[in-house]
């Protein structure tokens, strides 16, 4: 990156279940904390983009971006941005590209998804739309089913067991104990997570992460200067549909998004001390730490049975734990990994936000540059 | 601008009902054109936007970005984005962001919609997304419903009589009869249009733009040079909903992004020669010319009654009679703008898009430079 953008302000809601509220108010709580905790006013915000993916279907909205404009007095341009659960990141990107032209020097980014008040049914359906609605969704497989044909699949190669599968979702839980945001805030143990109930052969319950409201905020910024700074944003895509890749148990995408995110902020993967990454389901939590690099294929699972002590993963608990409201945990991710650096004076992070089966893959780095 | 955009290439399919095609399939084929006109390979391409609206609750299909990244044997980084009706001037000015940044030297952008599948509930419920679901939506009103009240007003407030805001479409009408894209081919006399049906008093049919299916694609970039260059690309935002603005014979957002537009241009708005304007209702014209300042309030139907020698408007025909694939049209416009400029040997055109009741507006400048 040519120029310095610095995150000067976050805030979020809890992940959870909010029966009392809606997709417009959950922006709104995201927006307000992220103002309040700024080193900004919100009259220095010239650009908003929301990062959403089913508002329309579960909510009827779309316009998203003049709408969240709205919360400020001065209705800065805005946008609404989608690349289905790597919505949150393209964002981040989007907004990064905005602020590195000069077209704005502070830019809000805000992630945002309203899901707990429609049928399992229908929340299904709407995140079918990040499958390819012509050689997916014919077949009337759902998500869980997209990613237990990649579980049987990586199991059939690596010979992984039930029991170190469990050790992914037991990791992620055990780290949002304390994250106040997240929506399960309990350990639970690997093996009550292999005797949950079966979704999609072999993935149970407890593999998937759950549907989720929640919002995200972050404000970037050329103009004003904070402790951490985005050191690189990269986005990769790779064909929509299983059906049209070479490997199932290997996501391309992620692995291009890691390489230009490694090169632009120029350094090396072992430099990283923490990631948020897109454990939508636990088999993907272990794909994506081999396409990161982070371990051989076949092995990933091993940085989940012993932890590697100079690298935490997820440690929001990830999208099992903490929740996935699809939008916002991209946003989310960063706005963890910023405090985490923060809080335990760690100089380099990153965050993998992937959408679909990984079609999308997003990637930022953030440094921990002074304070 | 500080760098030079250029249009290298540019295609569309027709607008109008394409029973015979999905939403994929019209985005294949704009693609398809605008890269065998390009002055570029597919693998020059480095990234792609895609403007769509209501393919997730029409098509179930969201995720459009990485879908369409597909097209091309190398699957750049791509991203979808949504302003409502504004949403192809949206992906201009992302398209135009990531240009300026450096992020990449060369961008597709395609705008694409696929509505005639379903019935008129789906589509009317689809669209009410662009307005504001929780103050708009649960009053019942649909978009006609909306610029009927916003005609209601106008009339009311400046004395326009009903045979002169027949000239509006009769206009358009008449400049679609050449347009081989246009989705109605054939004048429409004023009487006629003031005789159709009454669909939100004081709007009758003609008075509306159609429904349509249809995508338009567009090449910019900073590393190939084409004849026609992208001088100035700026958006602008209001209050989604009617109810919290100040007047509604008058929308903000199009001052705003049209001084924005002139200034960042470095020209007058008298230098404009042709303008593709946002016609999704026949008053919208009306309050479109004078908000950018082409009449006084109240006098905008003149420029509909007498044409200005010096200034063509909506030359395809706009989105009364050219048609109206909500995502396709800011694209749209600019390729016709492109075309329009080259073919009459002018110097400078505009488009103005908005979204919903006008919350979001995208006015770009277009200049012929060479050639």
């Amino acid at each position: 990156m040519d120029q310095m953008i610095s995150i000067i302000g976050t805030g979020q809601t809890p992940f959870g279940e909010h029966w009392d509220k809606s997709l417009h108010d959950l922006i709104a709580d995201a927006v307000q904390s992220a103002i309040e905790a700024a080193r900004c006013t919100p009259l220095d915000i010239d650009m908003v983009i929301v990062a959403n993916m089913i508002g329309e279907r579960l909510s009827g909205q779309a316009h998203l971006g003049a709408l969240t404009a709205s919360l400020l007095p001065h209705h800065p341009p805005a946008l609404r941005v989608e690349a289905a659960c790597a919505s949150g990141a393209v964002a981040m990107h989007t907004a990064c590209a905005l602020l590195e032209s000069g077209k704005a020097q502070t830019v809000l980014v805000v992630g945002a998804e309203k899901m707990t008040d429609a049928t399992n049914e229908e929340v299904a359906a709407a995140l079918m739309g990040a499958a390819d609605s012509e050689k997916d969704a014919p077949a009337g497989i759902t998500f869980p089913g997209l990613f237990g044909l990649v579980a049987q699949r990586y199991m059939h190669e690596y010979n992984l067991s039930r029991e170190d599968l469990s050790c992914v979702s037991a990791l992620h839980h055990r780290n949002a104990v304390g994250n106040p945001y997240a929506q399960f805030r309990k350990e639970i143990s690997a093996e009550e997570i292999s005797a949950s109930a079966l979704i999609a052969d072999p993935l149970r319950l407890l593999d998937c992460s759950p549907v989720s409201d929640g919002a995200a905020a972050c404000i970037l910024s050329t103009k004003f200067e904070g402790p951490v700074r985005i050191a690189a944003s990269q986005l990769a895509t790779d064909a929509v549909s299983l059906l049209d890749r070479p490997s199932i148990t290997s996501f391309r995408a992620t692995k291009t998004a890691t390489e230009r995110a490694l090169a632009e902020a120029n350094i090396k993967l072992q430099d990283l001390q923490a990631i948020e990454l897109h454990d939508c389901f636990s088999i993907a939590a272990v794909i994506s730490v081999e396409d990161m690099g982070l371990a051989e294929p076949g092995t990933g699972v091993q940085l989940y049975k012993k932890p590697d002590g100079n690298l935490v993963l997820n440690p929001s608990g990830g999208l099992k734990a903490c929740g996935h409201p699809v939008a916002a945990t991209g946003v989310k991710q960063v706005i963890e990994i910023s405090k985490w650096l923060q809080n335990n004076n760690l100089r380099w992070g990153a965050t993998h936000n992937f959408g679909g089966t990984g079609a999308t893959c997003g990637m930022h780095i953030l440094e921990r540059h002074n304070g």
